[in-house]
């Protein structure tokens, strides 16, 4: 396969990756400047040359590379978390989904890029700002059309019914949780983000007074290996910390 | 959405869940027995009676739990893994992976599962016990036309070019990484599961030869929470240690 | 060194490890009996032979043995914890501990140990039942004679002052830190364990009503590795919670 | 307990600590300048005032203190490994350690600490520097006289009998184990720590060839937690490797 103008490309210089627009412009890096133009009808997988003469390798981004290069305003949720939430809610290809909190739009990325163009997903937030920014990174990663965007509170409700999983990335997901069960399908899967215990403490509180099971929180971590001919070792610093997961499904009483 | 005649569906019954089929016979759980042909024609959410009066609540069951309730000869690829995986190798709908290694099939049906009936899953395995086990296990899931086994040895090649991604569960996957390189599309992206240090170096020495960039390394630990009120902790005892993954993207030299 | 008669003898059987009393008695195991009074006058690390003819090797207990192989009633303070505990206290020869909440009498022990024959631990405990307990695992480590046990409701006060630290092992440590703060010295370490955030929360709160400062709060994980020829691995399963450890310094406002 | 010219005092200043020792001089901090005679016959846990009015807390520098503030030229050994390592190599009041390997000597400092005036730690390191530096650490900490430093290359031997454990701090720990196995008394422990997977593999086996028993692996993870009302979560970052930690039983075969 190869590349075409317009398309956006993961060059890998020495190690460090840069996510590019190719077209007729000049891409400064610290290892020399590269003509983006020059991509062009290459393969990817094969490279381009700097004007130092260094090799940038020409790759297509993946829903994790592209998830980790999003303009950001907000904490991001991480492949890490993002992976488990699209098991854990099961999503798929055709699949619909609504979520509450986009923030910058990392994890609408991995529903909209998960369901494919026969599924859809719902996305609202109660701050313009934020689904300005969202739109923007989905359009980047061309998969815009994919998500519809609402600008409303959670406990004003959602207009959806029965999607088949809700996610909630709210300071107080409690609040969403009525209207949460309202849009779910019938033994649909809830799934909430939350930094702290007295959050997650809070939603089960909310979740066991009635419509829901299997009610369960997790948190991920994921520890880096350094795989080195003889000195292979964990690497010294990790995050420790991004969020808790909860899930649940919705039952009728 | 209703439960049908010949449904594989989730069974919750105090907390406990069961993967039955919907058909004309009882099925028996420590809470009394169900008739499960009562289940047809019900809403997904809802819930049938056992003969001791427990409710049977009735759910369509996600892609995480037809992996949890696969038939196993072997150890499966868990949740945890397979979504990090997922994300890492970019699978999404339309694409077209490889893997080597089927083991019981429960990374296959995470494949088969996310590649939507667009996409193409090719699981090569050099023992016919497990890709008689992994078909019937995706066959329960209905997701087995989505997949192509083949029984050979990875060091004998693969038949497929350009596919997306590759991915490797073998005891020795460095005898595999020269068919994986000549697979792949150019930039596509390798995985490799390996529970012990001693193969993830032997793997990245050899991904370290040549042909592949990116090489990375890690672990995914999941942590359970019991969020109850007033009494929230960390559960006692966890799964320390499944695999490590590692990841490398194909780049031509 | 030689064994004696009455020495509490650590005797290792095939990668089991037995705590015994040396005396004129026999002692089954799963690999035949052995005859006790044949380790007198053996040098440690030496062995005894089984009936069967299977090595007894001869260990000197260390703490970590004496503290594994106490007789409990409650959940004991593992190891993991206990060498950090004493490190953030500063527990060693000469000093005086204050701890409030014996339970088995793990932790007694640790203290008990560290202080040596110049120092002293004061242990406190409402139940009378758990002090006989703590009493007599301190009796068979032979380290009695530096505990002294009282049975007192913490929040009754303590007798003791100027200690060098104090430690807290109560459900509702809450109510121990204004007696801990009269008994400790200026600048002495306060230390508490709990299980739940809801109480390392509440036990913060009233840390910061004043009198104590460098409030620090942290769990300990200990992962097993199985190191072994050419394949080394973690693990498969551990201990994921046992307690959050939380330290503070007092002052005077 | 009233502070004397001469002490080293852990000052706290808003949150930041500063080892000083108490003199006729001033001492700088963000926080304005103390004047550290002001200390003088001032209770442990008082505070003395900066110029610009800010409080310095004056507070008996416990063994973990003392660790963190140690002048390094190498990695030190963090607390959180070093409680671990004297619970499990039993070091109390009047033992006798063997070391090899001081690097910058803050395990020395743990161990000098916890054998007390009536025990002895024997510290060995080939580079004359890192002695030289251990030494003044341990100046510095009040604890030297408890050590004997001795420049020489671990497989050349040490002079100790019958020591009740030996700590081996090197890069290639297996060519002392020979040493160590002579140096430790029947029963001893002997403790390792090293970074690499490839150091343990290689050491464990060596221990394997014979002499030791009850070989285990194991590495300490520290998590910190943020304990504050209404908002608790870990902290976000963590030290997620400083080196794995073996132990092993000598026996007489």
């Amino acid at each position: 396969m190869k590349v075409k103008e317009g398309d956006r490309v993961l060059l890998l210089v020495k190690g460090k990756e840069y996510l590019v627009e190719v077209s007729d412009r000049s891409f400064g890096t610290n290892q020399g400047m590269f003509e983006l133009k020059d991509a062009i009808s290459k393969e990817y997988g094969s490279y381009i040359v700097s004007s130092t003469g260094v090799r940038g390798y020409l790759l297509r981004p993946t829903l994790y590379d592209l998830m980790m290069k999003i303009k950001r305003q907000t904490q991001i949720v991480y492949p890490k978390d993002a992976g488990y939430i699209l098991l854990r809610l099961g999503i798929g290809p055709g699949m619909r989904v609504l979520e509450c909190g986009c923030g910058s739009g990392s994890l609408t990325m991995a529903f909209a890029f998960a369901v494919g163009d026969t599924g859809k997903v719902y996305s609202y937030d109660e701050r313009d700002e934020f689904i300005t920014l969202a739109k923007e990174n989905l359009a980047r990663a061309r998969l815009h059309h994919r998500v519809e965007f609402k600008c409303r509170r959670a406990q004003d409700g959602f207009d959806e019914k029965d999607v088949n999983a809700v996610f909630l990335d709210l300071p107080e997901p409690w609040v969403a949780i009525q209207s949460a069960w309202q849009s779910l399908a019938g033994g649909g899967v809830l799934g909430t983000l939350s930094p702290t215990y007295n959050q997650i403490e809070r939603t089960v509180e909310t979740l066991m007074q009635g419509g829901f099971e299997i009610i369960e929180t997790v948190e991920i971590l994921v520890r880096e290996i350094l795989a080195r001919p003889g000195k292979t070792r964990p690497r010294e610093r990790m995050v420790s910390h991004t969020a808790f997961l909860m899930f649940a499904r919705k039952v009728n009483e």
